[in-house]
């Protein structure tokens, strides 16, 4: 149902920024590989279990949600809508999710704190060179009611995306874009010279950094591998978000259903486990759940919705998605979604 | 072969019908790997085997039966052929095949049986909210000669089927379903709505007084997973069928044919396995009942019988199956069903 | 290379015959994945070997041949081509293989003999099920100087071959067939209704019998698993031909160079083991051979040679791929055929 | 990105000389899975690690190499471009490439030195059955500071390319290839004829002379399994190239990324291990070096280059190589190419 949204958005939109939105890094592999490796999974479906009351809530850092859905952290909304992040914050409060506004967003996070302010929201933060910047961004999002950091540790340097060369993408408005005010950047650019400011030498110890002083709990965005995992609750990561950034960053890694169940054993409940990429079913939540992630962050579906049609379109797209969870969860045997575990899947034979 | 049949059902029939019929849930990747499943598993035949005589008997509930190919129960055949269920059993009869009358039949249990009382007959149980209308559908297959109750467990909640969401598929008469009479049904209805009697809170205390009570064996039909086999059969099942509905309820499940091994295994020979799903060659008949299933119920195929000739169209599907399943066996070296057992198949090697 | 032969042969041929070459059973998986099932192992060269001379010569039944090509059994070759049998006997001879006649052969055993009394012959063998007409089919091979008889042991009734139903193809001079003058069969007939003279309760004792009486050796040609190969060495066959019967018998079973490997090690040297199905290139032929076989028998590719060129069209067809194979030694570093071994060959990793 | 290269050159070049670059022997399995293979290994990124300063070099028989991405000698550079290897050199030269000058290349190997004094560069040699004038060509390498013989291992026959005998590819003018001058050879000739030239005889023992007269490091290019590996530096070989010569001898053998690890494993240290064939993306460059080879080397990708744009069109694919090989290993976490080791790669799950 999704990939209705999905159809109807490529109609809609301009081929630059639909091809920004919806582009991979390479040859696009990872990209495809994310939706597909849920497939490799099977749900194992329990019966005759009493699913007249179902609940599809979980707890991520310690505060209860009422459905796994997030809005993952994604650039640019004004691209989609005129409204931008505004309209999306309208839509996961009215579908009771979370949003994760982007460092790269087009509405500022005071601004949208204070138009949306009973949303439940998230700061995802790039770490500029210029680390005056990032202290102001984490301020800022602090002073405003974010109640995380979302730190993103796979973009030291723009992942080479061949659509936005070949499109001839640029950002007409960067200097516009809140975050960046005052770092100097022109008025238009490309992506990759707007991710010049990100800092290529970020390491464990800026994470320690950030997760010791800003007083949120950090999460750190972008891990595939469980050594990384244990690095991250080692160094005071609240969370991990099993993720390679939508197939954008470096194509041929893990997909994200790959490399989930690994991280999850690694951090063995020393942290939260979330995961995106490739989530676009009801069922993909609840493979995500039962290999033991907290929560997923779904990234182009939303912008989907909010280029069909605006903060409607992005809530119904989150709408359908936890409707569709939660008659998985009923299909699947498991009234709430805490009684999902390992026992619910298995890998697919290949025939 | 009966590939054909599909062809030409589609052709001939309505799209919202056909539709009905032919979808499955989500992404519709269950209904197809519940057919390219059984093509994980190669045959591994003998030869030089005197198969000048076969005999293509198996026994289900203690029962003999001429072939292990019977009519799976599936809902509305009015809307194939203008006999409806009448024109199935009389299909099922001379085809030597066992009739599953559905809940929702267009033709009601005894009148029914009253039309074909020749037919072997179960009835396929949907337990409704109103147990009151429960057990006046099960006295009333009892008074009528059904020999088993199939009680459908995958059934809590509709699956999400969007061909029906997109042809706008109604039912025009549901007011008109026999075993719907009394429950204050509208005329015209969705399927989600239709499915709205039915009890979403069914457990294994419910299977157990069915088996109790009704004086008839019961199968639990929607079994994919060997632990809820082996709960079937502690409270007082007869049989198994490993089923996800024809890839209609939940999608992303197990495929029956992965499904089928581990479910008999764990069953052991206390009750008796059933399987459906995706058979759609006599080579699959023979795979289902090597891995351990007594017999294989066809839904589909049978219902493009109805569509394509009536009452001559079933028998024809229930025959073609058959005669293919009977050459399988002498092909594979097997002269009785009864001599099928694991070293006839084994997993494919994937080239 | 042989794939032009198939695409001209299908230009030329009329549908019926066409089909009834080109066709197998059921789905045509079996036909699709006996040509499949090769590609699923890699070839390990081996290199710096002195590869200026080769010899591409095998030892088959105690005797040497020039190269391990030979001319599978089919049926009715003057559907190809007027000279029907005696070109493709021309074809081998001239090729350095060795004719298998088919009983179903357009050109009897007798005459060909007397028309190509150079070419070594071996020939097939269906049991009737008026064993006096088999008794004499053996007689005559013997006495024309037929140096095996390789019994068909995969035929006990026919397969269900869909392209022939649908191209309603007819045997026109089914009793011009010399193996079935005497046995009273009409002038038009299906291949059903010719196969029926086929003795359906063959069995091993039969096998015994006539690799007791006829003083020739005898190949048991249709095995698919060890089992049976043990059990035909241990009833006198001298070898064994793994084979699926061009994937025109039971669609769904093992592909030859699946099955292959087991019935090697299972036989362990105590009779020969040949292969056929799918084999389509030299490599394919080096890889039966590193995995035990003493030779390949070639079926449909010397029919379309026969179809695109009569006598020297099959020999083409045989030279191509004896001079691929020749080519695949060198290559692959085995200067001799009887160098191969197992450690020539590993499983493709699947990607 | 190196694939419109790949599409533009298609366009501009005739069907015959795009043929023989382009194509593989017989189905043209290996040609194709040689990209695919790389595929079959996910890379796993470690994040947070500085990568602002990186490092691509490697190093290769003992020299330092800026990046290990080498140009592969491949034949007859003036198909492609007027200036022949001498663009290709300058190319590699600008790019920091080494380029490896192929025996049958159409600038002489001293005109070659003449042209490009500053390349790097290594001569890729053919035995020929005239050992006079291979002893010639060594000795002209070695007086035109050629650092390192290429001894190519994997052509004692030519293989079965049909491609270019569909296209009756002949070579116009191979009597002025300069290693073939003093040959005889006519003035037009076939590629199968051309080859006549190359001793079949090769062996081990030739290799141990070479490595042993010439006073300069031999590599053994076409060697795919560890045996050989092994056997190679026991004979002197300083180093491998493991290949399967682009999938143009025999079809059917190992892909070179299904090959390399157990090359790699084998030979332990004692010698350099570098790898060819399907390298289309840093990313194939990062896996292979993480799989143990110290560089790759890259032929199609460079003719391509040459044919669209000459010089500056082969530097164009040899840069965006490196650029997206740097790309990798700053999103993959390694500063440095030689940080690369098996823990950044595994087995894609097959979903």
């Amino acid at each position: 149902m999704l990939a209705e949204f999905e159809r109807l958005a490529e109609a809609r939109m301009a081929p630059g920024p639909h091809g920004f939105f919806a582009g991979g890094a390479g040859d696009e592999a990872t990209l495809a590989e994310n939706v597909t490796a849920w497939r490799g999974w099977r749900i194992r479906p329990r019966v005759l279990v009493d699913v007249a009351t179902r609940d599809t809530g979980t707890t991520v850092l310690g505060q209860r949600l009422p459905h796994p859905v997030l809005v993952a952290p994604t650039a640019f909304h004004r691209l989609a809508t005129p409204d931008g992040e505004v309209a999306t914050a309208r839509a996961a409060l009215a579908a009771g999710s979370v949003m994760c506004l982007s460092t790269f967003s087009t509405v500022g996070a005071a601004e949208l704190a204070a138009q949306v302010p009973e949303v439940r929201r998230w700061f995802q933060l790039y770490v500029f060179r210029d680390r005056g910047i990032t202290a102001a961004l984490v301020d800022a999002a602090v002073a405003s009611g974010y109640e995380a950091l979302v730190l993103t540790v796979d973009l030291p340097v723009l992942g080479l995306r061949e659509r936005d060369l070949r499109s001839g993408f640029v950002l007409e408005e960067a200097a516009a874009i809140p975050s960046l005010a005052g770092s100097g950047v022109p008025r238009r650019m490309t992506l990759a010279e707007l991710t010049e400011v990100v800092d290529p030498s970020l390491t464990w110890a800026d994470l320690e950094r950030f997760a010791g002083q800003s007083g949120l709990p950090v999460l750190a965005k972008g891990v595939l591998v469980p050594e990384d995992a244990e690095r991250a609750v080692d160094h005071g990561a609240a969370g991990v978000v099993v993720s390679n950034h939508g197939g954008r960053q470096l194509d041929g890694v893990l997909a994200t259903a790959e490399a989930l169940p690994a991280v999850v054993d690694r951090v063995g409940g020393r942290a939260d486990v979330l995961v995106d990429g490739g989530i676009r079913r009801g069922g993909d939540v609840l493979k995500a759940l039962a290999l033991g992630a907290r929560a997923v962050l779904v990234g182009r579906p939303v912008l989907w919705g909010l280029a069909v049609g605006g903060e409607a379109g992005a809530r119904q797209v989150l709408d359908l998605l936890v409707a569709e969870f939660d008659n998985a969860l009923a299909l699947a045997g498991a009234p709430r979604a805490a009684d999902l575990d390992r026992s619910f899947v298995q890998p697919a034979r290949r025939g």
